[in-house]
């Protein structure tokens, strides 16, 4: 059979196949031939991933095939067509001149997917998505204690799905107008999240569906050349409430262009210590003032802004690296409200609602 | 004093200025300002380099800067002229809006230039040179006991400019039609080598000059807004001798596309043995049939090709990875002369004497 797609299929399946896993099956993709259709499924049984791929089939068949084989063939091959054919013991792989013959082995004793096999479904912009899960990711923690921390905590309501990431020192959520037919709050692994996201874009599809089950998340979508289907392991534990986080008085606040704001925050982050990575923030008229003391070397810079409040609150003084990952991504301006010299204060993109950033001063 | 292109010039010297070395004050910049310029002197002790910029300046100075601050700063300014203002204890850094000043040291126990001070000089296109290296270099050693073989042997004739590399496992030589005004064998450490053509390339000078003292080779370029000179220590020890490797009598001989061959080596190279990359050639009629027998799978693609002497020779094998490394980078066809069945073969680009390649085949 000629299987067109199956480069950008193996090149996602990849992704989640672990190279080295302490059951050797792992290292096994399970193919199946059959419905008119190639299924490819691999797992590390925290999420697992199955891709179809229409294909003319004569006949059926289910078996495992290296996935370092498999994963090494599409890299090096070039634009033309695959021809998959299959043997008793061995998968025949042809491109051009070019012939492989790839032991296979049976599939007893490999994982079952854990993809839900039936649920109710949200149904999302899968670029939406996408975008609302990178905004939020910088906050997630990278190596707490708290596996929970590790995590994008998914809010379903019958309004709104609304995405939160914290590592206890910062908070970032992201609201999504978009209705479900349940309310649940679950707590997705953002690594996983986010490999799930990739292997969802080499379908194409506009839009993903999402199934929950008991301890599972499953994402799916549907594209021409390609479907997919992506099962992860919700992580346990208590997300923490992050309501009373998010103040919602403000003594004073600057608003000022993004990008602006951006390179100077760069320029001055190099100085900046390395364990606090300290800017102190002037708030002046028509101007913000950011200045940094290293141990070799200080700097100022003064840009632009509109400011309100400063006179209550003239003074603060943040984590650079911090700030810039809260930084709304588009063009356009940043407003920054402040709740008080060491209460929280708020990052997000002027006049609009969707995305939110909190971070907390440093103290002088 | 404006100062058009320090930026250029802080990220060629970062090339070469250790972050972290036993001699602390190596982690300095020499800055020095008069004679119409401004000068900056790093060393890792092993290769200098001094970068040379026109500016009008109105006092003379000469002092070290942390290079971890100076370094840092260019990478996230904007395209703005920096100014630079020198103090008592401080330099001075402005670029628009935005200001830095950094603490300076005196320069008692800097080391002084390798560069050798006056000799004679061989000039050659920068370019050109560039070429040669990077087309030798994948025969040098990574890690050989034999610290020469870390090296680029260069033989400077009244004809020409010879430069081998060779792991001891395989060769690679190009020659340059540049006549020099002296006769010599020196061994320039390659990784040093490569470095250095990289901070004269910021130079954007056509020529290079090259001049040679005890122990050490001096490169230096002159372009409009900046000039370079590097000087590197030479490598010790004995260079093989290497004339006896290169064959001269051939028993076969296979002519093919070069890009076709490279190629089918990728997608063949995946599934070869880990350790010697094996891969089988068999010589046929207008073709080279390419074969590989892995643990889990084997694969083989036949080329077309000009074969001659097939039937004495009718089969080799070699390790996959050395023969994608020899093959020529330019398109056209590659020439691969077989002096026997054990005994070294001849890679070189079909028609031209500039580059070969000395491989050995793998027993059979």
């Amino acid at each position: 059979m000629q299987v067109i797609g199956i480069k950008r299929a193996l090149n996602a399946l990849r992704k989640v196949v672990p190279a080295r896993h302490h059951n050797l099956l792992l290292a096994y993709v399970r193919l199946s031939v059959g419905n008119g259709g190639l299924r490819l499924f691999g797992t590390d049984e925290v999420a697992d991933v199955e891709l179809s791929i229409p294909a003319e089939t004569e006949k059926e068949a289910d078996f495992l095939v290296p996935g370092e084989v498999l994963f090494d063939l599409p890299a090096s091959a070039g634009e033309e067509p695959v021809a998959l054919e299959v043997g008793e013991d061995h998968l025949y792989w042809r491109v051009g001149n070019f012939k492989a013959e790839i032991r296979v082995a049976p599939v007893g004793g490999y994982p079952e997917p854990l993809f839900p096999p039936d649920g109710q479904e949200v149904f999302i912009s899968r670029e939406v998505l996408a975008k609302a899960v990178a905004r939020v990711r910088h906050a997630v923690a990278k190596d707490s204690y708290r596996g929970v921390l590790r995590g994008i905590l998914m809010e379903f309501t019958d309004t709104s799905l609304r995405l939160v990431a914290t590592d206890g020192y910062r908070l970032a959520l992201y609201d999504l107008p978009q209705a479900a037919p349940f309310q649940e709050k679950v707590v997705v692994p953002a690594e996983g999240l986010t490999k799930a996201l990739q292997v969802l874009e080499a379908t194409e599809a506009e839009e993903i569906a999402i199934r929950l089950a008991p301890g599972v998340v499953g994402l799916n979508a549907s594209g021409q050349a390609l479907s997919a289907r992506v099962g992860l392991r919700l992580l346990g534990g208590a997300f923490p409430e992050y309501g009373g986080v998010i103040p919602k008085d403000f003594v004073a606040q600057v608003l000022v262009e993004t990008q602006v704001l951006r390179e100077a925050l760069r320029r001055l982050e190099v100085l900046a210590d390395e364990d606090n990575r300290r800017l102190d923030f002037s708030l002046g008229e028509g101007s913000l003032r950011i200045a940094v003391k290293g141990t070799q070397a200080e700097a100022e810079e003064e840009v632009p802004a509109q400011v309100g409040g400063g006179a209550l609150l003239p003074e603060f003084s943040l984590n650079a690296r911090y700030l810039l990952e809260a930084l709304p991504d588009e063009d356009g301006e940043t407003l920054i409200r402040l709740s008080g010299k060491t209460t929280p204060l708020l990052v997000s993109p002027a006049g609009k609602g969707d995305y939110r950033a909190v971070l907390v001063p440093l103290r002088t």
